[in-house]
Formats: C-alpha cells, sequence, structure tokens
C-alpha cells in the first residue's frame, strides 16, 4: 500500500496556500486527502473548492469546524444554531462526511463549566439529525484543557463520548487528536470506548512541542518534533476499529512562515517516518 | 471566625519582597501562615528563616518544592534523591509539616510518560519513609496537563492519588490546586477519594485568567480575574474533610511587578470576598 494512502493534510497546516495552490502541491505530493476549513472555502468559493478539489481527486476527510455551542443569550445561541447548519450544508457540498465541532469556551464572566457543557448537549440534539439528514456526520473534539475558558470545555475524550454517546454514532462522535490528548492516560480506553461506538469519527495528529507561544494557539509542533509517540496513538485507534484517513492538522507560525508546498512534502515525509510503519504495542 | 485564620500567602505571589519584608507585611496584614519556597530560603539562611518566622508568630505552610524525579540516568537519579533529602531535612528546621513535590517532566528525547510515572513512584519509595521519620509529608502536585512534558507528568488528580494510594497517607498524600485542576470533572470525586485517605495534604488557590503568556509559568489569575469558582472548590476540600491552611500561590508578572505589600493586602482581600463564607453547594 502507497505509504500515504491513509495521509491528509488539514489545510491549516499551510494556510499560506491559496485553494488552487494547495490542490497543486497535493497532487505534485501524492497526498490523497484533504481537511479544509471554512473561511477559505467561503473565500474561494463553496462551489468552485468542490470542483476544484474533485477534479484533482482529492479526498475531503473532515471540514472544519462548527460548533461554539455554549452561549447562553438567546439570540446569539440561535445565531450559532443557524451558523453550524450552514456548515453541515456546507460538508455536504463539499462531499465530506465529517464536520469537527470544537465546542466553545465559558460565555463572558460565567464559571459554570457544567453548564456549558449542558447547553453544548442541547445543541447537538438539534444539530444531529439535520447533520444526519445531509449525511453529515459531527465529530466533537476534545481539545487540550489550556482551552478550557476561551475556546472549548469539552477537554477528554471522555467529556466528549459522555456528550456524543446520547445520540446516535451516525449523527455524533468525536475527534481523536493527539495535540489535545497526549497527555491522558486515561485516553487509550476511552479510544476503545469510542472504537466500539463506532464514534472515532476523526484522528488527527499534531506533536507537542515546548515552549508554549504566548496565547498558546500556534505552537503545535510538525510530527517528530515533540513528546508524541504517533506509533503508539495509531495503535490505539486501529486496535479500536478505526481505519480512516489520518489528518496532519498543525498551528505553527514557523511552518506558516516557510514555503508551503516545502512544508506539505516535509509532512508528508514525517507522516512515513513517524505514523506509518505500525508496531503492535501491548499496553 | 478572623476571615483570614485559614489563609496563607505562598512567598511566590509576592517574590518582591525580602523574607524580612514578607514577615512583616504578614504581621502588618493579618496574614497567619505562609508558603515557602527554598531558593529564598536558602539566601537568607535557612535558621536565620526559621527563627525569623516563629519569632513573628507565623505558620510554615508548605515548603516548595521537592520533586523532579523522572530522570533516567543513575547519576541524576541519585542527586534528585539527595536534593529531596535535603528539601525534607529544610521542611523539618522550619517546622512544616509539608513539603510541595512538583515530579518532572519527560527527561530529553524521552515520550514515555507511564515509564516518567513509574520512577516517580520508585522515588516516592524512598522519600516517603525517609519524610515521614522527619515528621514531614511528601504532597504530589499534580500540574495542568500543559506542563506534562517539560514539568510534570503527573497532570491530574486521580494520576497523583494512583501514585500517592501505593505509600501510607503520613508519608504520601497530594496537593489540590484549583488552578491545575479546575477545568476536571473527575476532580469533585477524585477530592472525595483524596479526603477519605486523609491525604490532602495542602490546598492551594489561584484563578485560570486567559491569554496565557509565552511559555504559560507565569500567568496564574489574581482570585476572582478569571475562571475558577473558589467557593466550590472550598466547598469540595470541605466536604472531603480538609480543615487546614488555604494558601494563595500566583505566579504573575504583573503582581509582581506591583509593591509586594499592596499586593498582599489585595490578595488577603480577595480571599475573604471569593473564598471566605463558602456556601454549601450540591453537586
Amino acid at each position: 500500500m502507497n505509504s500515504l494512502a491513509r495521509f491528509s493534510v488539514n489545510q491549516m497546516t499551510v494556510k499560506q496556500l491559496s485553494m488552487p495552490e494547495l490542490v497543486a502541491a497535493c497532487r505534485e505530493t501524492g497526498v490523497p486527502g484533504v481537511g479544509l476549513w471554512r473561511e477559505p472555502v467561503r473565500s474561494y468559493g463553496l462551489d468552485a473548492t468542490a470542483k476544484l478539489v474533485h477534479d484533482a481527486g482529492l479526498a475531503v476527510t473532515t471540514l472544519c469546524r462548527g460548533g461554539f455551542l455554549t452561549a447562553i443569550d438567546p439570540g446569539e445561541r440561535r445565531r450559532a444554531l443557524d451558523d453550524n447548519r450552514a456548515a453541515v450544508d456546507e460538508a455536504a457540498v463539499l462531499g465530506t462526511d465529517t464536520l469537527v465541532l470544537v465546542s466553545g469556551g465559558l460565555p463572558p464572566g460565567s464559571k459554570d463549566l457544567r453548564g456549558a457543557r449542558e447547553r453544548i448537549a442541547d445543541a447537538l440534539g438539534e444539530l444531529g439529525p439535520y447533520a444526519a439528514s445531509r449525511g453529515v456526520r459531527l465529530a466533537v473534539e476534545p481539545l487540550h484543557p489550556m482551552y478550557a475558558a476561551d475556546r472549548c470545555v469539552v477537554s477528554t475524550l471522555a467529556q466528549a463520548l459522555d456528550l456524543a454517546e446520547r445520540f446516535p454514532a451516525e449523527q455524533v462522535g468525536v475527534t481523536v487528536d493527539t495535540y489535545h490528548l497526549w497527555w491522558d492516560d486515561t485516553a487509550p480506553a476511552q479510544i476503545a470506548r469510542a472504537g466500539a461506538g463506532g464514534r472515532i469519527h476523526s484522528f488527527q495528529l499534531a506533536d507537542w512541542t515546548t515552549p508554549l507561544p504566548e496565547g498558546v494557539l500556534n505552537g503545535r509542533g510538525q510530527l517528530g518534533d515533540g513528546s508524541v509517540d504517533f506509533r503508539v496513538w495509531r495503535g490505539l485507534v486501529e486496535a479500536a476499529g478505526y481505519t480512516g484517513s489520518i489528518e496532519v492538522e498543525l498551528f505553527n507560525e514557523e511552518l506558516w512562515a516557510r514555503d508551503g508546498r516545502e512544508v506539505l512534502a516535509e509532512t508528508a515525509a514525517r507522516f512515513v517516518e513517524h505514523v506509518e510503519h505500525v508496531e503492535h504495542v501491548v499496553r
């Protein structure tokens, strides 16, 4: 099997590339899949993007992202739900079956994590059936606990599954991202739980490197530069039955400052070096 | 009861104060306890510090810190154990019964969190009896998962208890620090577990504020400035049987740039406002 057969590049990894440049670079490098983001898709045009990627034979592995479902204000809540339905529609046009959700942080002044998580559950109850009716699955992504206040109150895979399991797996599952979960000794058991329920809808990779930059958003490490043992994580999701694409999503100022095609080629090479040829790890 | 009766200021909160300035400011403000750090104690002199704080009638609630027990290299390991025995001796001289341990991160090049945690257990097996023989308890402090690689592979209270419970409670317990644990929905149950075993050896407070600064070390928020509901956390440790001091430990560049006495007075006032008068919270 082609060593890049499972590889997908998330568009954010090489955000310096325009949509046509991204597609051309994927073809040159032999990358079979891309994870897209709504903002650049909108800039290039939804239908134009769909045509561009499909004409190039690229699979769209995910659309990033919906979510931000924690608002208390009714008007804000309604706008968030409308926006998520629009994201589902865009995913369907792009031909991907997976919309990644970043759930949202605490509303201003609130200290109630549990209440925020319940509002996410309420929103998933509305959005899940809508998504499934369009052939799209929602993938709740736990983000690292350092984002709990301002970005995502869902911090662990257990919390994400506690939410997802209230709904059918074809409506709501989870995203497993090594950057967010690598530190958690309960994650292996939770990956098994997710796999048993058919809920691993996306598997994403980034390495953990330090020191973290100010704001802690754009310091996700290139594969092999940090503390994550990718073969172990790939082994875990595969032991749980996951056979889908493996998406590399790096937010990294240093990578963005370089030539995007070079970064894509490097990322593909790192994928082969650090992720392929999985060892069977007994834990 | 005096509303500051349980309050202790960790020395790092006002590190701009010299040891005599700190002691004088505590007396002026009516602060009954201090958590000390080894480096400033060494600078002022161990015996001199012990005399100074005791003559002032101040309780030393903790000594910070031992730990850094994850090295693989035998020489480094031996030096770490020696250093921790010295820290225990210093705690005994200062008259505190609690030495806080920050366990240490991954050794350079290692990706093996589990192995690092096992080496900590090995070290606790050596240090626990030594500490208990001198009337000192070790308090393993789980640090926020954002420090897992470079500072502390013990990221959750559950992990800390998994380590501590291998040993008698009078040898090894835990530190509960809101800054590190506030995001974790499993922490309430783990606090109950810690309390049932008599293992809450220290309770520390800091608020969670964003954006995080570069390196994520010195952005711990003043009480009331962030996302932590301190009354809930105080209620949790008290429901678990904790009746000891409540130490405020802030690492914060902005606070350090101000007049230390003013910061101490502000911190004491915030403590009364946000921590005292605990509501009985049903969770």
